[in-house]
């Protein structure tokens, strides 16, 4: 069997097992989540053995310069770490059940009903960066939700992926579900996978832009995810000094490699004599490096380097930034919204009809106000766990949760109901609400 | 400038027309609506006589054998249908508002609040068959819900779908929202437009399963549509048989050509005997060409034509049906989850729990219980006027409505709030739902 051949047969199994999956009831899922935990706990040494293996070859890697610490950082498990395992499943156990809910329903004709309800997407793709807890997050969503997955997680996180996937199953095949989650180790199994729209109903990559956009471009199947995160925050010329400064600093060094970390300060002409100077000494004095545009290094008045048109295209994801003075709001909302990625950006100001506009005419995912990008997260949302942040304009935006993995189905309730007699006038449509849109 | 730099043109001026839109509020967007149905009663011979030129060349093709008869009586406008045009433009304009909708809101931490709001998606590709009115329907829906959108309709139209469009802008120009809508007339635009994915945030392609299919191999815009309506009728051993004819027969002739028509019916071994000779009888008497499997066609004892298994495959759109004898309902689940298009399934049974196996199992948008399947339908489903019918996983299923054209944006209000003092254990979320959440 070649890899495609091997992948079909996966992704097969997956979209077989998605249907056995979506008839269980909550307690069954949740009941398959606690014992995934529990054996999860009762392994927890040879997640650790097999995480040692990883962190021998990235530290080598490290050392090489082929991999980054803060890469090296995110792959490594401690004992800490290896028991939030068991609590990210235990925390999705306890939320509310995302499938069969009845959304609404409409009498469409008297003893005619329409229900609509929620229910799972299928099977899912999911292909992930180095943190080896990801399968277990990815996992606990999809079973909770009702969806089969195909993993592909970071080669340098191999061995502990391998002993999760491997764990997971054994919990699986007690309840007959190995079909629900497979692993793909392999590059090439990627590629194999995207060509498997006749049973892979969305995939959600997470990793760099040319990864994402790799993606995008090479498949059928609806993709759910961003290819980058340059976020903005614009100073507005009414603003809290303070309080702007404070927030730019937070956004840019709180976590520099997210997507949610801005790239892109933009300052109201207005305020930037008063903000400038303060501003790029408290970035410079914790390690940022400054690409200021013409107006703004004329402020400053230091050196500094100059920022080009690329350097508002650019996510860094490290400790860099561009700063750029601006005419006005309008021309501030033009700038991101023309070189932004439509992922989350941010306003100060005290003026709230002028945050108003903003967040009219800034067309990204999140749109905050006197508040910093970094606050663009699932978990910080009050949405749980995260499958991803998306920046797609259809099915789910921004931070996406378990209700990204669920779509919905209408059931049709009759007694032998035809169009005909509709059309012809003999029975007539009411349209009556049973149960209120709630959307 | 050749066909690709000019539909770009029209889908950069969509997109930023899109967010001028945006800011509309629902009385503004509604007034349009109502001013373009007073342009169009106005205007009605002008319509009439510009759609007696594509009647005048599609009897032409007609009597070639170029064209459909059923294609061309969905080309004509006459009085009454012209006055219609208007009618849907009204009822649109009654609708709830979909847009800048509270979804719901949550306290984060206390004065750091996040809103959940409706919002349009922002430029819309739409290609659709002859039917002049389409024009009109998705400008009313896409005006009604804040997006612009790039129009194809079927070349037979032409001269209808250019007078619409041109007295469609006369109106829109009024409000200088000419660049909300745009009319592509070749066929090299609509290839041309599936480039466009820098400014186009989705394309619904209505169509043949052929030109739906090549829309999603050639593109990386999001697509919503169905390829093909294979939609099945299962009678189970214990239906009512009078009412699984009566259903089957309007499912089959109540419009064959419709995408929601059945195409094949599966018939339970224990109870084929009583209905199919009877059922076989009352669809020849409509003219509908029988294609009955060995199993069928032994109980029939009559002259048919034999299924093979690419009828079961098989979209007719026409007079034609296939039959099937199967053993049990998991066989006919699982032959309609494979043969299906996840369109529309129905099951005739007096059992109330099979039919909520049926329900919970079989994979497609709509399902349904002792119901013909043509109720498949945005109209007759409540929801207005419709967009398309999606059997896609993602964003929106089955009947599209003004939902489909609707996505959501996240604000978070604070006051210079910082992740670090979070990460440092200074502040704590707390997650208190402000407003529930509706889904």
């Amino acid at each position: 069997m070649n890899v495609q051949e091997q992948v079909t047969k996966f992704a097969q199994e997956a979209k077989q097992t998605s249907l056995t999956l979506a008839q269980l009831n909550k307690e069954q899922r949740n009941e398959i989540l606690l014992a995934i935990a529990s054996h999860l706990k009762a392994k927890q040494s040879f997640i650790l053995k097999e995480n040692a293996k990883d962190q021998t070859k990235a530290l080598a890697d490290v050392k090489q310069g082929k991999l980054s610490k803060t890469l090296y950082d995110r792959l490594c498990l401690n004992e800490k770490k290896a028991d939030q395992l068991a609590v990210y499943l235990e925390e999705v156990a306890k939320q509310e059940d995302p499938i069969n809910q009845q959304e609404w329903a409409m009498e469409l004709s008297p003893e005619l009903n329409l229900y609509r309800y929620s229910c799972p997407i299928g099977a899912i793709g999911v292909i992930f960066e180095s943190r080896p807890e990801v399968v277990v997050q990815i996992v606990a969503l999809a079973i909770k939700s009702g969806n089969a997955v195909l993993l592909k997680g970071g080669s340098e996180a191999a061995y502990s992926n391998r002993i999760l996937f491997d764990l997971i199953q054994e919990v699986l095949t007690q309840y007959d579900l190995q079909g629900a989650v497979h692993l793909l180790e392999t590059r090439e199994s990627v590629a194999a996978l995207l060509h498997c729209d006749n049973f892979i109903d969305l995939i959600i990559p997470r990793g760099s832009n040319q990864f994402v956009s790799y993606i995008q471009s090479n498949t059928n199947i609806p993709v759910l995810g961003h290819a980058s995160g340059i976020c903005h925050i614009y100073v507005d010329k009414e603003a809290d000094i303070k309080q702007a400064i404070d927030v730019i600093c937070d956004a840019k060094t709180d976590y520099p490699a997210a997507c949610n970390a801005v790239e892109t300060v933009l300052l109201h002409k207005d305020i930037a004599q008063a903000v400038l100077p303060s501003l790029c000494e408290t970035l410079a004095q914790k390690q940022v490096e400054l690409r200021l545009d013409q107006a703004s290094m004329h402020i400053y008045g230091k050196q500094a380097l100059l920022a080009t048109d690329e350097d508002w295209q650019t996510e860094y994801s490290d400790l860099q930034i561009a700063i750029k003075v601006i005419d006005s709001l309008d021309q501030a909302i033009k700038h991101i919204n023309e070189y932004g990625s439509h992922h989350t950006d941010s306003i100060m100001t005290t003026q709230q009809a002028t945050a108003d506009t903003f967040f009219q005419l800034v067309d990204s995912a999140c749109v905050f106000h006197n508040v910093s990008t970094r606050f663009s997260d699932g978990y910080v949302f009050g949405l749980g766990a995260e499958v991803g942040i998306s920046t797609s304009k259809t099915h789910a935006r921004g931070p996406v949760g378990l209700e990204g993995m669920v779509i919905y189905k209408y059931k049709l309730k009759g007694n032998g109901d035809i169009r005909s007699a509709f059309t012809e006038g003999k029975r007539q449509y009411t349209h009556k609400l049973i149960q209120t849109k709630n959307k």
